[in-house]
């Protein structure tokens, strides 16, 4: 009999384990920000006791989702502009609101209030994209979230950096403060093929090798990009990539909507992470990223929200439906990506992608204790069947009622633990009466 | 200074008004069932005073939603059967079940639960199309939800009824009983054009010119039903359809995914109705209607959800945004089905479509005072800078909190007034148990 620091007892756990996806009336054991053990809800007591034992009799218990995607910070910009073509919506809207009111006080409160959006959507990690990288790094240290940073570098000046060497030096003054923290892993994000030069992209290179970071980057994301490609370099934005040496199991490719054959053979050899963003694809009719040819090459296929501002929410559970829905789709089979697949996408291909499937993922054993706990049992997701379907297809983020990271609760019965919801509003209404004008 | 039934002071209200679309801090004066005047916040006390005044500081006021294509009972089917092929979920799952279990109770117990579902998520009229419709009618009737009823026919035997015959005569039996009822309506609605043969169209086409009713059908659902029509009767449903002499405004066509020149053509002459589901269509892998296309002709298109077994929710919110997605996508172009557009296609082009737009669709003076409110001063629909993007890209159904059809409050703080949650859903767990071994 050993006392251990949490005991929750699940009607559904959705481990993400291959082998035995879904067990029913099951408790997760958690000791030291760990998952200890996984058994069945009346062998607990031969094994184990501790002083807080919660129950969730009607609640299905999953790894905590991971938005391989982000820009945090554009959570402030959300609805300032929809249904705009996409270079009016870039040059009338979002970049002079950018160019504007982009600070660290804007990054460190807009990325909590975005943080504040994750959890009670059951989102425990995040990868972001934006400027300054420390104030949303410690606003993810406040929140007890999870999150990979990407030390932006772009060719043009904005509020953080005036050119790609100050980006890069800016980046490593980061990695460098960070490097050891629990939660928050730097990786390296040149933003696009179409933004950062060849020189800059192999610095970017050599950097990421010697201190093993993972690479961002915005690749194929509309068909414009490919044309403009071709007219400036007659290669397609992956072969020069490819050329460079830059595509590699280390570079998370984001986006991908444009792939013809001769893609699909480099990333066959080449195997990057992928990550897709069906909902920003759909609303800014970039394309789809075809996650079932990408399956039967066996590449590993993440899921993320891309920003606020072209979504237009970070709803991870809305997300998988829209990545199920847009599957059968474009492949006219209703069998393409199920339920299940759709929730392995959001998370444990989402862990591979970011380099820490050893930690996170899945409910195992010794991984951390980053997990979520959806109520199913309301009007909207009965009858039950089968959970997983009822989660993918009928669920909405408000059934998200806990939410754990490295077994800390952040949410309790919707309830924020870490930070003050009322504050972020108050805040967020202040930012928007000074950008109201932009709108 | 005149007395009235109800005040409500609103921060928002989208009317549906093409000229005055949203109004800021206004009034909806209801009396009578009847949207008596809507008029500035500031200048109800000169005229009108209440016993009854309810304030939303940070609330949109909208007509309520209009789902213009449901199979209600089938929310007891709701995730029995995902990620299957049409003909395997047909022939293996869904038409098993309902042969087993449809009966008077079961769609009496299902419509209820579906009603509740729908006032939960701001939707204050249905077009329903199933069996045993006096069971959904007193349903409709006891929750106070308004609602069109289709007098199902089906070329083959259904627990409720044996053949075309008795389809049409126990429809006519229902037309006769609740033809003057305040909120409900009845319509034709022959399955569709593989499943009933052209005589039995043509006696439904002379009754719903002798009684005015409309006529549902679903057509041009999936390329295999254009397939199957050419090799069997060397014509596309459309065309027979046409020399039926059935297409005409009084026709309400359901999904239409497959649409070319020769069928714009006879949609363009004959102009009927267009009931567009873009999540079940997506859902099944049917194919995309084209609602750009169909905006060229200046068509009238409503929108919907389908039966809960193929989408699933009965979620308008939600269902808005998926079309908004599929027509940018589809279309290539980001402008296409604004979010403004959207809410109309949810809004008056369903009350259009049922022709029902003398008396819902918009908030207008003397219409049905059938409205809903939608909570804006969340995290995730902050910051707010237009209330119509907000409500369709970022609220999600939790946030309508309160909902009126025919000048009665359904749900006061998400809670419903006129039916039961908590025995709505212990029956769906007892049909669950029933039904489980289908699963």
């Amino acid at each position: 009999m050993e006392a251990v620091d949490q005991i929750i007892n699940a009607k559904w756990i959705i481990t993400g384990d291959e082998n035995n996806p879904i067990l029913e009336d099951h408790a997760l054991v958690i000791h030291n920000g760990k998952i200890k053990d996984i058994l069945p809800i009346n062998k607990i007591s031969e094994n184990y006791n501790s002083d807080s034992i919660q129950n969730f009799s009607s609640h299905a218990f999953l790894p905590g989702f991971i938005n391989a995607h982000t820009h945090l910070s554009m959570n402030y910009f959300r609805g300032l502009a929809d249904d705009l073509a996409l270079m009016d919506w870039l040059n009338n809207h979002i970049w002079p609101a950018e160019r504007k009111w982009v600070s660290e006080e804007f990054v460190s409160d807009a990325s909590q209030f975005a943080m504040a959006e994750m959890i009670r959507s059951g989102t425990t990690c995040f990868n972001d994209m934006y400027f300054f990288l420390s104030a949303t790094a410690d606003a993810a240290d406040k929140a007890g979230i999870r999150g990979c940073i990407g030390m932006t570098v772009i060719d043009f000046p904005t509020a953080w950096a005036k050119d790609p060497d100050d980006y890069i030096a800016k980046g490593l003054e980061f990695f460098q403060a960070y490097k050891n923290h629990p939660r928050i892993t730097p990786t390296f994000a040149p933003h696009a093929p179409y933004t950062v030069a060849d020189s800059t992209l192999l610095k970017i290179k050599e950097l990421a090798q010697t201190h093993h970071l993972k690479i961002n980057m915005h690749i194929h994301e509309t068909a414009d990009e490919i044309h403009q490609a071709l007219a400036a370099t007659q290669m397609r934005p992956l072969k020069r990539l490819q050329k460079l040496g830059l595509i590699s199991p280390q570079l998370i490719a984001i986006h991908m909507t444009q792939i013809n054959d001769e893609d699909l053979q480099i990333l066959e050899a080449e195997r990057p992470q992928i990550v897709h963003c069906p909902e920003s694809n759909m609303k800014l009719a970039s394309g789809v990223c075809p996650v079932e040819k990408f399956k039967t090459l066996k590449l590993n296929v993440a899921l993320g929200t891309d920003g606020a501002a072209s979504n237009n929410d970070l709803d991870m559970l809305g997300e998988m439906r829209s990545a199920a829905f847009l599957a059968k789709l474009s492949t006219h089979d209703s069998t393409s990506l199920s339920a299940l697949e759709a929730i392995n996408m959001a998370t444990m291909n989402g862990a591979k992608a970011l380099g820490l499937d050893n930690t996170i993922g899945s409910l195992s054993m010794n991984k951390s204790a980053d997990f979520i706990a959806i109520h199913l049992d309301e009007i909207e997701t009965l009858p039950l069947y089968h959970p997983v379907s009822q989660i993918v297809y009928a669920a909405s983020r408000q059934q998200v009622t806990d939410v754990w990271v490295a077994g800390k609760q952040l949410m309790k019965n919707r309830e924020l633990l870490t930070l003050d919801e009322k504050e972020l509003i108050t805040k967020a209404k202040s930012w928007q009466k000074k950008l109201s004008n932009l709108a």
